[in-house]
């Protein structure tokens, strides 16, 4: 498709702007898809907020955004699986399929990933991209490009799921209900765990996980949330927990409230990198920290979850914003956490 | 069996006595057990020097001492598969055999197991305890009842390669070159590691690992530790990390040499009960932490695993003291903990 | 409590009498039991057909019937979690506690289990009994007593979807629609499975099925199993199979339909005790095959699933006898299996 | 490399000769590499003795082998991790990449793999082969290539080891000791196991067993398989069975002799393709069935074993023969399997 596409950069710390690029050729083993939504992730908010995480660091004019859902508009020469119209779900990190983490499975951990909106790899708030059609997975009529969008945080929510081993006959915790809180429960309801305890300080939050299923919701600012947990477990402890929420505190009630020998989740990154735990109460209950670093293996399931009615993913949107406003949208989503729960971007052409 | 047997007492923080108590009468289900060695260990010598781990606290007199070896001199009525004159290892905690951790087979993690040396309940620095059957391990004629002492702090050791799945083909780093950090090496080794690296900072300590199987020594106080590892392991980082030193740094280190998606099992308890850790690093790195609680099911192949020489245990041993000098040994292997690795008490009847 | 109760013995082969026996008395760890229905299963009519199981004989007078429901009558001195008056779901099988298996967690597999109705062990079609507090749970008000005695077949059930891993995502198959087959079926669906497709030759069993949640069945009187269910896996095969029948043919139907690298699990007990199959397919596909006997530490998240309502139990009910009737109700069973799919003796007092 | 190579190509049942064939040239991922010696291996001897192993038929001229060891000659331009002279273990699978099951880590389930000696593709009875460099392993200068070739039987073994879970304090059984029981022990001794028992009906085979390791050997002409077991394993049972024999009855037998809830894995494939098994057995003791094709992500471990003396590869080779000699060597090893255990082809430049 030849033409040009407007693109949101990041120009600087809280500051966004348009280009205009030329819209991408797919490769023979591409596809190009037209974007129609794109989420908006605690890492896009903290890059634009801080200009990096870690050793990444962002060399401006840089694309933020990398939960994108759209609509395949052209298919590369080798491209067998997907078709002009095809709605799609983007998984935005490729890999080698070289090293031993590719073959052994483990792609997630790639130290070769190509991966949207990691410094120096642009993401996706413009209107085309041409990915890996391996990538790109298909999703049913019943499902919207606003829904593929979302399937990016929900794969993080699956794989946070698995890697504590949820299952039926379980009472779950899960610290933090924003939208990694609400996917991570989600997931976990879905798999099948019997009871979602989620806890947060913020009011609107934890209405919107009781509106997505929880069991049951704890205040942190208002309630003890060791002493609630342990009533709501009878004293026996949580079976599981999913720490999504990145602080101290939450991290160390959820070693306090996790049942002896139980897996604990660790999904949420603190801001300083360092955290101080009790360890020796992580001995005493002889427990496991499992830790998510993305995903893996996960698009397809999480696609047939929601598109069988298991996840109710689209409601844990509360705002949407046209690309036009992406700075609003993006200072909004900064300032703004208590009253927004999941903003998306919207392209339309 | 009548009569009084001599018992070391402890009477108040750094003070050690005797008392003559009466022989143990041993129930049905128990044998009576003429202690021949009983194992000086870092919780012992905890409880010496500050009277309480955690909420434990000592109530003087207390008995101190929990890895026992000795020799089966009565038999109760309900005991058929041992008989006197067997040599035995005792596995020092006596479980409910009810609740759900019991039923499920977590043992160790019963909340009202029954321990010896943890208070109030008293350990076996004395001549004769009575000890139910099924916890007391026949040991083969090849064996010894010094060698049976030490199986306890070697299940501790097999329960942290257990936990990390150790096995042939990785290269592992022990943290720590005390007695649990030997025998957690010696058990990665009889599991088949194929290489096993071990960082201390005291000499003396690493020449027991080497002398005791190491493939490789590193000390932290000379080398930089993540650099040597770095290299040792071309580059990839270790397959598995056990650390048994419990400090912030040694924890530290082993997060960060450890390869990306493997195990770091964490045995060693800090002084505080606190550690402040790299945890967004151990996120990116997607690591598993396992934790260790004492030991299950592990006493049998413990056992099997010295009788056929894969594990030269005695080998930890650098000082054996008389039951007389039990002060004198408490008090050395507090203050000499560079020249010491393992002291063991000997009980001379 | 006094007096005496009515109990429906086998007397012989295709024989059932009735004897008065005195109410037993429960010891001081044990509740007295009223019973209010017990199911009729597979193993009570095969001892009931031909007098035995393998190397189980019976010996008349011989009490059938191991799925008990009831209310609590009589609580012992030492029980603590049950009161008069509560609705219990009864466990059959009492273990001894104390050998490797019991110990490790696998309970079922216990040499000396004494299980309801497998000889010399009497069952349960009577009116009370008395049995070991643990092995009686409490079902919330919310479900009757003929689910309490179904929990007894859906342990199975759920046995079967635990050792087959089933989750999310899976497309399962579930060979033989029989009461194993649909306990088997619903259990996969309560672990989250996203399909199921249930094999059977009989119409009623299959009407049962798709009433109670299959995503597709297959009548294999009519339809090539094979090409339906490869037809039904886009050509990939299924995630995980379930064998209940019992047969050389659906076992070899449920090797063939299964994907590569998956779960096998066999449920159902062939007739001879043998079976011809293609082992060395089995080895090109590197399947594995799990096998169940009875279930271990089920019977809370069984209950649980029924009473969150994830689990429509009763639904597999298709005769209820009272026990007066036992006769026609054995007899009923033996030659009418086209069209019952469950029966159930209710014992009014 | 220019010029033209000897390849020994079968060229009907039975019937060896040899053609010249153009040296192949390595591709730009690729090593070219000097054979030195190629297994005959027992899927080699049944192509041979009749044409075909499934659906895979052998259409004339066909070459053999697929246990290849040899030196690299020449390197493909983008290949950085070998060099001329490097001596290599050549896995002989060349799997897709792209499919689920690569991607998942199962490489050896791909549909599309290119695996030496499986009809079409081509085995290396011949000089050269130009093979992916990601598929060639370096092995240490204190290794020769006689044992490189004999890494790919080991791996096998490996992978039977792995799949069975074998570890430290299990005693263990391995019916057959041809090539494949053998590796199958010693990768078990490997990996820890306490004690291995090899039972076969050839007296030459057990000695080579137990001059191999095998802790003891049972002639199943001679003794009762299932007594003699029982008695080594004072009545518990074996922990885990290997099946390498391929028969009914050795199937049988492993069924018979493996404890309650254990491992039996299955490698040997039998000649008709189907085995009559007690399966109700199977049931009765809920064993698990894991089987074995091929292996993967073995090469590295399995190297690293005989490396480190861990594993006495070459010990199992019991007859060399000159490329020139085929013929005879696999008329040989069809008629005196009583004789042979292992037999390779050694190909002088």
């Amino acid at each position: 498709m030849e033409g040009k596409m407007k693109v949101a950069v990041m120009t600087g710390i809280g500051q966004m702007a348009f280009e205009e690029r030329e819209i991408p050729k797919p490769a023979a083993n591409e596809v190009l898809v037209r974007l129609e939504y794109v989420g908006i992730c605690g890492s896009d908010l903290h890059y634009y907020e801080t200009g990096a995480i870690g050793s990444y660091v962002v060399e401006p004019p840089f694309v933020l955004g990398h939960e994108p859902g759209g609509v395949v508009v052209e298919v590369g020469e080798q491209v067998t699986h997907l078709k002009v119209g095809d709605k799609v779900a983007l998984e935005p990190g490729k890999t080698c399929g070289h090293c031993a983490f590719c073959r052994e499975g483990k792609y997630n951990l790639c130290p070769d990933v190509i991966f949207f909106a990691t410094p120096p790899v642009d993401g996706v708030f413009q209107e085309y991209v041409a990915h890996e059609a391996d990538l790109c997975f298909k999703i049913p009529d019943s499902m919207t490009t606003l829904e593929a969008a979302l399937i990016e945080p929900l794969a993080v929510g699956f794989h946070a799921a698995i890697q504590g081993d949820a299952h039926l006959g379980q009472k779950a915790v899960v610290m933090g209900a924003g939208c990694i809180g609400l996917v991570s429960m989600m997931a976990l309801l879905a798999r099948g765990v019997s009871e979602v305890c989620v806890v947060d300080i913020m009011e609107k939050r934890l209405n919107k996980a009781l509106e997505l299923g929880a069991t049951k919701v704890i205040n942190g600012a208002k309630e003890n949330v060791e002493e609630a947990i342990c009533q709501w477990t009878d004293g026996k402890g949580a079976d599981l927990v999913i720490e999504t929420a990145g602080t101290q505190i939450t991290t160390t009630q959820a070693i306090r409230v996790a049942k002896k020998g139980s897996n604990l989740v660790l999904v949420g990154y603190s801001k300083t990198g360092e955290m101080t735990l009790p360890m020796s109460l992580v001995l005493d209950k002889e427990l496991t920290f499992k830790t998510v670093f993305r995903y893996r293996h996960i698009y397809p399931l999480a696609i047939e979850a929601v598109a069988s009615g298991k996840v109710n993913l689209k409601g844990i949107v509360t705002d949407i914003f046209p690309l036009e406003h992406v700075q609003k949208a993006m200072d909004y989503s900064v300032s703004n956490k208590a009253d927004i729960v999941k903003a998306v971007i919207q392209i339309k052409k």
